[in-house]
């Protein structure tokens, strides 16, 4: 039988780990189900383990992509997954499958962008493998640690916490239609949105500063698209939401960039993935007229946890929240 | 330009994320160039990273292995590089590469293989992803950890040293023969190399007892060669070796069908991969008359540790050792 769905073969695959796999340790605190895996590495410390697999014409195409943006990115996903548990990356470990008669000069300029986003956090590259394979796949794993107050989980949001987000989002969206559709003169005006989806930098900064302001009660990255991963957040944690529409953070360049498309920037910030914004919830309440910014990132209050359902409020009215995500496996 | 061979580009990658990538802590102890990363994560504990890519035509054929097998060996492997640094292996990372419209039965007995395998050392698989690729590929990642003494490195054997190794080798190699080119009765007669080809099984369960009984001064898995693994030691500790060719340990079966088909059993020994024994040097020597058996698996000693050079004794005569590894690049 062919595989049905991306979720459905997850949904097989994490069954039969857990029913058939080895008891789990009491030092494991999360295994499959959130942006790592947690467990005790020593009183009061946790190690942090992620892996994501990256491969050409599904996560990227050779003929749009630059090899050094491809592994930049890959890398950056990567360590934004160990962000977003708030804890900091440590190591890095590439796997990268080859295509037979592949170009060298190819692969170490992929290697250079990998490099680059690892070392812009401060991150060795420590281990990896090499193989031969039908077209670029690059795996990559990262290992981080939490301290005493731990990692935070998606699945610990409280009905009446409020929503924040991080720096700005729907830019990398647009930035990807700019750069599949554009000109080339289109392509140097809208520059600051084709660059933040061919080059996005993940929070590993300020999550430190965010942990220690804001004590989330959970935490994500925004790689699927802000209501995807909101999603994440309100089904782990058997929550609702209210979403303010109106106060979603955008940048100038995106409602500029939207005006002239004639579309609504909103869209963009709702479903945009590969952001690598962080996404959490706290207790603590921001008014209107109070912004909080950590290095130079702006912080935004964005809604509130409910205790079900999924709504969004923009320009007076509230409605049902759709979700958009994109499945590797399910036939258009 | 094309890539020239597998080493060739390995050493480009090393040299890429050595000098243009993040500075090594000091809490890394070791990083790309041994079967496990180690790196400090508290007072006289070690973290050790591991990861190993495994592609579909090119480490299994479908139409030969059994998709559970494909699954278990490539998990085993994986332990093994654990088990190789004297560690225990805690927790997996499966990372899987699925092709559009496979079958999912298939990709879950691959899960089967890989979850036996892994409960089988007690390891539970807590992480992964999935992808659309072109082939089959699995990427695994282990972590484990080694205690005050540290983990045991390739580069550390020195002069006067003696060799030994766990089990048996060689039936791994005569085992792939059977497969490929014996007839039904022969699989049927040769089962047990059959079997050790397709379901090898890691010496997690021994790697302590070895450190408390031998202190090894280095390490590492048999998975390229006999041979191929020593030079690496040797390489890397700057040493060469002699290596008692006449009393290499192998199975009763591989020597039967040795004889069978008019072979030498020690050649099998000697370039068998994917045999995941032990390797390891030891300031400890057993004299012929004296058999060490560490939980009914047999420690052989097998030779000793040179200032230089690589040369094997066999029926009284010394002679130079070549090599012979598996290259993904190097054309016919």
């Amino acid at each position: 039988m062919k595989i049905k769905s991306e979720w459905d073969i997850i949904a097989k695959i994490r069954d039969c780990v857990e029913s058939k796999g080895a008891a789990k340790p009491k030092d494991l605190l999360m295994s499959i189900g959130d942006d790592c895996a947690v467990f005790r590495i020593g009183e009061g410390r946790f190690g942090l383990l992620s892996t994501d697999m990256f491969v050409e014409n599904v996560h990227f195409r050779r003929d749009y992509s630059q090899p050094e943006d491809a592994g930049f990115k890959a890398m950056m996903a990567n360590i934004s997954d160990i962000a977003a548990m708030g804890g900091e990356c440590r190591y890095a470990l590439v796997s990268c499958g080859i295509p037979a008669g592949e170009d060298e000069e190819y692969v170490m300029r992929v290697y250079d962008g990998l490099t680059e986003a690892a070392k812009m956090a401060g991150v060795p590259i420590v281990g990896g493998d090499i193989s031969r394979t039908g077209e670029l796949v690059l795996s990559i794993t990262v290992y981080g640690d939490a301290g005493p107050s731990g990692a935070i989980l998606r699945s610990t949001a409280q009905a009446g916490n409020y929503i924040y987000c991080t720096g700005h989002i729907g830019s990398s969206q647009g930035g990807l239609e700019v750069f599949m559709q554009g000109s080339g003169e289109e392509k140097e005006r809208w520059r600051s949105l084709v660059d933040r989806h061919t080059r996005p930098v993940a929070r590993y900064d300020i999550a430190y500063d965010i942990k220690g302001q804001f004590r989330p009660t959970s935490m994500i990255d925004i790689s699927d698209g802000l209501l995807s991963d909101l999603n994440h957040i309100a089904e782990e944690s058997g929550k609702g939401y209210l979403l303010y529409g109106d106060r979603l953070p955008v940048s100038d360049d995106l409602r500029r960039y939207a005006a002239v498309k004639g579309s609504d920037p909103i869209t963009y910030a709702l479903k945009s993935g590969e952001e690598y914004e962080l996404l959490f919830t706290s207790e603590l309440f921001l008014s209107e007229t109070v912004q909080m910014v950590i290095n130079a990132i702006p912080v935004t209050l964005i809604g509130e946890v409910t205790d079900s359902g999924c709504r969004i409020e923009k320009n007076g009215k509230i409605t049902d929240a759709g979700t958009a995500g994109y499945d590797h496996f399910r036939e258009a």
